[in-house]
């Protein structure tokens, strides 16, 4: 039975700062959902002797080690090397690897030069772990009641690996399983949603109950530990059900996806079409939006209208509007909506124009200061914004309201 | 004299995930500033045996330790402890940090428990760290030749205690100062890279090479070790040359600033408008680009036509090409490009169209086949990628390619 966990990270890019050690954040949050604890991390860079101590240690005092980056084809790449050494085993080509990396090198007609070859030796005996997002494969290694398993570095390659591969194998040696539900919140601040629910997180072990913030909303984990055999009942459908009634509208997702999916699930199912004219967020909305699969069906355009010119040829904004009331006010948010909608003949006309700074504030019209206006056939309306923080945080959570924005108006519609 | 250091995290928190070991990576990219290089980072639990051992590990194998967080009020919080116990010394009251927490205690109006009076004790000897953002004071202790230094866990408190405090100490005991600069590379194959340069990582020791790979580009960096009293000669310049004469114009940045933003400093730097017209990429390449300030000044507009209708009405493709070649072709990318370019009477036009999947590829047009089209008053150019990966990735490397193109056609106009 796995219990203790550890986690190893190789690369001397981590112990330059030069990246954070998010691969180990992701993997300690996942692992007690099948049971499993973490105990330590590690990080230890490109060197041989280093890699081997660490390697040692933490076999000896974890039953599970997973390990992250040092899979590839150059020659600092010593992860599997060095595991196969201490393990006692040959490394010897993975014909299936093997044949995956000609394929891939042919189908991007690059050479593939010797040191690539190298990325499909694998440890004699290990289960490999295939790479469907990269060219290096993972492995796990059983040895002595002790379970290695090889990830490699770049988190996109990792995490795919890791849910399609470890997960599915350390849930069959597990008996109990940790599941966690994520309630996403848009538009409370932290405290005014930990007192709607103090006496929940209070009262509860089992789930429990943990506020994160993050950048401009916020999230709920609920977290409840079953016998992995059964435990039938649902223990965390009343919390959610309680917190939900207590938060309302607010709580946009319990699956922890994140509000601009979510937007584009809702105008796919509603079948809702959308045009979008940006001004301050430069496409971010829009490219957000696009993130979806599928989304052609319902994104019908957008339009950034960065200048002026844009705005009265692409957009059909009066210039009079933009001279009285300027290129960042209602009056010109509301035209820019009705605007691309009427251009695009969809059910929604979504606009924003603001100053996300850090120049071309002023005091009147201060940077952070940004309308969004949303135009569909019965109604318009238009929300003003004064937020704070970098260029950076006032397009994304400009993004956030935008998208809040459009839920709103489709739950409404629903109803 | 300090040479090896390690990075000790002190809490639960990381080990469930909760958040990333930031702290690690902020002190590892800044002790080599002070000629300290950094060979592990750990993670352990509030758990007095674990803690125990890692820390005689950490002081058997390291001259420098560096511990982030337990030293609050609660039960849970042992670094000072342990390390305390571990090191043979006392705990005693340090009447300046007493008297500190009991001001802030007053100037706050609330009661001090008795818990918090044990954030005033300090280890017997120790030079004790001013805590300007907090509660919990950190602490250097010096023995046998190995130096530990205790800091407070929440990144605001550590930051500022690492620079006022840690910094000075630690530059007074060192000789040498370590600097890296980042090479950023785009255009070119790992294995490619390292062939071209497999002489210059293989025969230096000071300064070193090391390559990465990022999501479709790569990045060297070169560390050079110099004397602290000076030492005029640049080390890093020569090689930094000779990589540059190898690899050419692949080389897009010595600053590790991304192609996004070259590129963005590009057009302003030469005054270049740009307007885009993208499909895939949903409004990708705009949002990256408009991410710098003032680019409303060469940034004209954007256009995302995912629909065909909107390539024909906003972009003046013709209707016969799109029916002949399909929206996703060579032909489409340049009249999209030259569309965009004319409407917006710009420099530059840049255009995307590609299927970015994981629906909508057919035999003749796989997921993954992008056009990007780039037309100014000189010439047209289109290319054509065969990409592989998810969505995001095919949409991110898309973006990449682009910003590479504007980026050789600036350079070229300049020449």
């Amino acid at each position: 039975m796995v219990t203790k966990a550890e986690i190893l990270a190789v690369g001397t890019e981590l112990l330059m700062g030069q990246i954070a050690n998010t691969n180990a954040q992701y993997i300690s949050a996942r692992l007690p959902d099948v049971g499993i604890g973490v105990y330590y991390h590690s990080v230890v860079g490109d060197n041989r002797e280093r890699l081997r101590d660490v390697l040692r240690l933490a076999i000896s005092r974890s039953d599970l080690l997973i390990t992250t980056g040092g899979l590839g084809p150059t020659k600092d790449d010593l992860t599997k090397e060095t595991i196969a050494e201490l393990f006692d085993r040959r490394l010897i080509t993975h014909q299936e690897s093997l044949d995956r990396l000609k394929a891939f090198f042919n189908s991007l007609k690059r050479p593939m030069t010797e040191n690539n070859l190298k990325q499909a030796n694998m440890p004699d005996g290990a289960i490999v772990l295939r790479n469907n997002n990269g060219t290096a494969p993972g492995c796990i290694m059983e040895e002595k009641g002790k379970i290695v398993i090889m990830l490699p570095g770049p988190p996109s390659e990792m995490k795919v690996m890791f849910e399609e591969g470890v997960i599915p194998f350390l849930s069959e040696r597990s008996d109990s399983r940790i599941v966690s539900r994520f309630l996403r919140i848009f538009g409370i601040g932290e405290s005014s949603m930990e007192d709607a629910i103090k006496d929940l997180i209070e009262n509860q072990s089992n789930p429990t109950i943990a506020p994160y913030a993050k950048e401009g909303e916020l999230a709920l984990r609920i977290t409840a530990r079953y016998p992995k055999d059964g435990g039938s009942k649902d223990l965390i459908a009343p919390i959610e059900e309680e917190i939900k009634k207590r938060l309302g509208v607010k709580v946009y997702s319990s699956n922890n996806k994140g509000l601009d999916e979510v937007v584009s699930e809702m105008l796919l199912e509603t079948n809702t079409s959308i045009a979008i004219a940006e001004s301050c967020t430069g496409g971010l909305i829009s490219a957000r939006l696009t993130e979806t699969p599928g989304i052609s069906r319902v994104f019908n355009r957008g339009i950034i209208s960065y200048s002026n010119q844009a705005k009265i040829e692409d957009l059909h904004v009066k210039k009079r509007t933009l001279e009285r009331f300027g290129a960042v006010s209602r009056e010109t948010a509301i035209e820019m909506a009705k605007g691309v909608r009427n251009i695009s003949e969809t059910d929604l006309g979504l606009s924003v124009t603001g100053i996300a700074g850090p120049d071309g504030g002023s005091p009147e019209k201060p940077v952070g200061l940004v309308y969004i206006a949303l135009d569909c056939r019965e109604s318009t309306e238009c929300k003003e914004l004064n937020l704070w923080g970098s260029r950076n945080r006032i397009r994304n959570v400009t993004a956030l309201y935008a998208f809040d924005m459009i839920r709103r108006r489709l739950l409404e519609r629903k109803d």
